[in-house]
């Protein structure tokens, strides 16, 4: 016999076994509902790009964490996607009759060869839905909705809806009058309200060299606070002179009154102008969701980016659309054991046990009659007493096993048992299936 | 501006759009339902494998059509995987606490730096469905009325799943007297029955210096032909003095009456003893499906292999199951237009057109009451005369448009014009979610 292979995984990789799968489907088919029912069609691309693809969007430090990959007689420099925002922009851009807008998500892994940790791999799934080809607010406002759905019907209701323009954290910008080369500087200062305080964003700010009327302006400014409307009627105050951040301000503005007749609850929604999401492409508003109980951070994260298509495209497109943290969502979820109890361990509804060969075909028709009835059925596969046929059906989690023995067989009864509660009864057989499938669909 | 990037994609690879994923989404969702109702559960293996784990099955060949990765800093040696057993093996052998049997199956991309022509890509989706765990007959014969069923389901009709035996194919080799090296062309040579004929195996099998008593024995046997039975009983008779033999042949006899216990017709079964997988972990039982009408070869391919998890488990488990050409199905399907009328080229149902700036809120809303009566729905999301809505319903595939325009606004009704034919009608507002849904019910 050859040498043994150890089974074992690539760093920060993982199995997902099925008992996994069901909680993972039950998330992903939520999700997907959502967005099909806005209109948002599915979208798959390869797991490879080219290399100069996926490098147009990112710095070195993404470049660090890729998998590049080649075969044997290959010349391509290919790589593992790193997130679906690029492939996107090389579909819309290498299909430019599609009809506009197109609207898509795309629910995949991607790679990425970051330093594993709890709850952190290197291969884990983005989950994205964006709108391409729409320049109104309108597109914004729905993918808005859509996050409140998505969440709600998943199961949380304390969540905040973050929501800021990069057109106002301009406009901040040049009211605090500093260099160009200073504003990034600026803007992480900024987002840390939440986490220093006025105090530790101002010490920040001197750090910066920021010079002091400048700081002053800002500190009046950071001190606006509460409800959404309000907070945009201080901005126009403050950030009147820059035509950039009226224009933002108006934005925010529109896009408070569609989630109002989109039926989104005001409570959900709050503009935060110290919010600065992250990646450079965004061009108007930006959002990201924070749970607030149980206390765990940001869950969704996107903004428009009119000019990222561009790139391939040679024309600018207009696009916007979120990431929605469905690995996180998932993690959550277990941590906070929100699965209703009709996601189970096992596919299987029902085992059908074997008393023996002789009755083997009778065991089977029932099993066929059972599946016929839209219940998922085992027969047991092996030749073992009853009683370990049993034992499989609970630790496999099977939730109903039945019995046809010569007693059962003569008298044209299935014995029906209840893993659960260990509840046992006999029933014709021809009414096995409906009562199987009534015990399954009962509320427990 | 950045220099424009060509929206290129790798060499022998493609973007699934959304229309074409509906299509494939309705073939994996039938496939998937099959698997489900007889206890298989969903499993997920990351992409990327050790070099190691796949170099353990394959031999060079393969090994030059894999693509291997690595990040910057990683120093394990990575490649994508090239099918899904190996990560089935490794999975349980890594897991040997699974409950047994353990029934599987995984739908995925695998990827093969294969010569890209018609209908074959590089990136490419394998569908496998296997039981680890179980020895007996029983667990074959399961794994047909599978391909049976699932065949059934998509719509094919005349089919034949090939049965063969390893172990039969063993038996022919010894009562042929050949030496051990010369078994692997004997096989060969037997495989092209059905292309070369008697005469053409005759040809090759002198060429193989195989002797001529031996030839003579083994053309007396393959013009044994006919039905199962039969074909099994004329078995026994040449291969009685291989003990190897007739245990194949005793599980081949065993397999052809629990499909008959299972109701799969017997038509659509042929014990084929010249049919020989390439594969040569096989050692037991063997199948194939071959669709004869249209005439497109085999769809389906497996069998048992009682010693690949011993590789990884340093102890064998017997293990059986099959691939679905899941590629090749949906191709034939779109070549012979099988696919049902309720497979759209979009997930919306419904446009809602918007008249004006003042509608919005009402097309908003109308939108929210169709979405909640389970109807997908968009609205139109740019500012643009209504020829221009139509014109993106009808492009996208969208079946029902709606209109509420001032007019209908004050009587409280909704226009709703069915694309496909231009039928019009005004219904009362609240009705217009139920007869929507009632329309798209309808059969075509």
């Amino acid at each position: 016999m050859q040498r043994r292979i150890e089974p074992r995984l690539p760093r920060g990789m993982r199995d997902l076994l099925p008992e996994e799968m069901l909680r993972r489907r039950h998330v992903m088919d939520r999700v997907r509902e959502v967005f099909e029912a806005f209109g948002f069609g599915p979208l798959e691309t390869p797991a490879l790009e080219r290399e100069e693809t996926l490098l147009g969007k990112y710095g070195p430090e993404a470049e660090k964490l890729m998998y590049s990959a080649r075969h044997a007689k290959g010349k391509d420099r290919l790589a593992l996607r790193y997130d679906l925002s690029v492939p996107l922009a090389r579909v819309v851009a290498a299909h430019q009759d599609l009809p506009k807008p197109f609207k898509r998500y795309q629910i995949a892994p991607v790679w990425r060869a970051e330093r594993p940790q709890k709850g952190r791999y290197r291969e884990f799934y983005q989950c994205d839905v964006d709108t391409v080809g729409a320049p109104g607010m309108l597109a914004d406002a729905e993918i808005l909705q859509i996050v409140y759905e998505v969440l709600s019907r998943l199961g949380f209701s304390e969540f905040t809806i973050r929501l800021n323009n990069r057109k106002v954290l301009n406009g901040i910008g040049q009211i605090a009058g500093v260099p160009a080369e200073a504003l990034p500087g600026l803007y992480r200062s900024i987002d840390k309200l939440d986490r220093i305080g006025l105090d530790g964003v101002q010490q920040e700010l001197e750090s910066h060299h920021i010079p002091a009327d400048a700081i002053g302006r800002l500190m009046a400014l950071l001190q606006v606070g509460g409800e959404s409307h309000h907070v945009l009627a201080a901005l126009r105050d403050h950030l009147g002179r820059s035509a950039e951040a009226g224009e933002g301000i108006g934005e925010l503005e529109e896009i408070l009154s569609l989630l109002e007749a989109m039926a989104v609850p005001p409570e959900r929604v709050r503009v935060d102008f110290a919010m600065v999401r992250g990646l450079e492409y965004y061009t108007g508003p930006i959002y990201e969701t924070v749970v607030e109980r149980p206390r765990i951070g940001s869950l969704t994260g996107g903004g428009r980016y009119d000019r990222l298509i561009g790139l391939f495209a040679g024309r600018d497109l207009p696009a916007t659309g979120t990431s929605l943290g469905i690995e996180r969502i998932i993690d959550v979820m277990e941590e906070q054991s929100m699965f209703p109890p009709g996601v189970r361990r096992t596919v299987t509804q029902a085992l059908v046990t074997v008393f023996d060969a002789a009755l083997l075909p009778a065991s089977l028709a029932l099993a066929g009659r059972l599946r016929g009835a839209g219940v998922n059925t085992e027969v047991y596969l092996e030749r073992r007493p009853l009683s370990d046929q049993v034992r499989y059906a609970d630790r496999s989690g099977i939730p109903v096993a039945l019995f046809l023995g010569p007693e059962e067989e003569r008298a044209g009864l299935v014995k029906l048992r209840l893993l659960g509660t260990g509840e046992e009864r006999a029933v014709p057989a021809e009414q096995a299936a409906a009562t199987v499938r009534a015990r399954l669909e009962a509320p427990r």
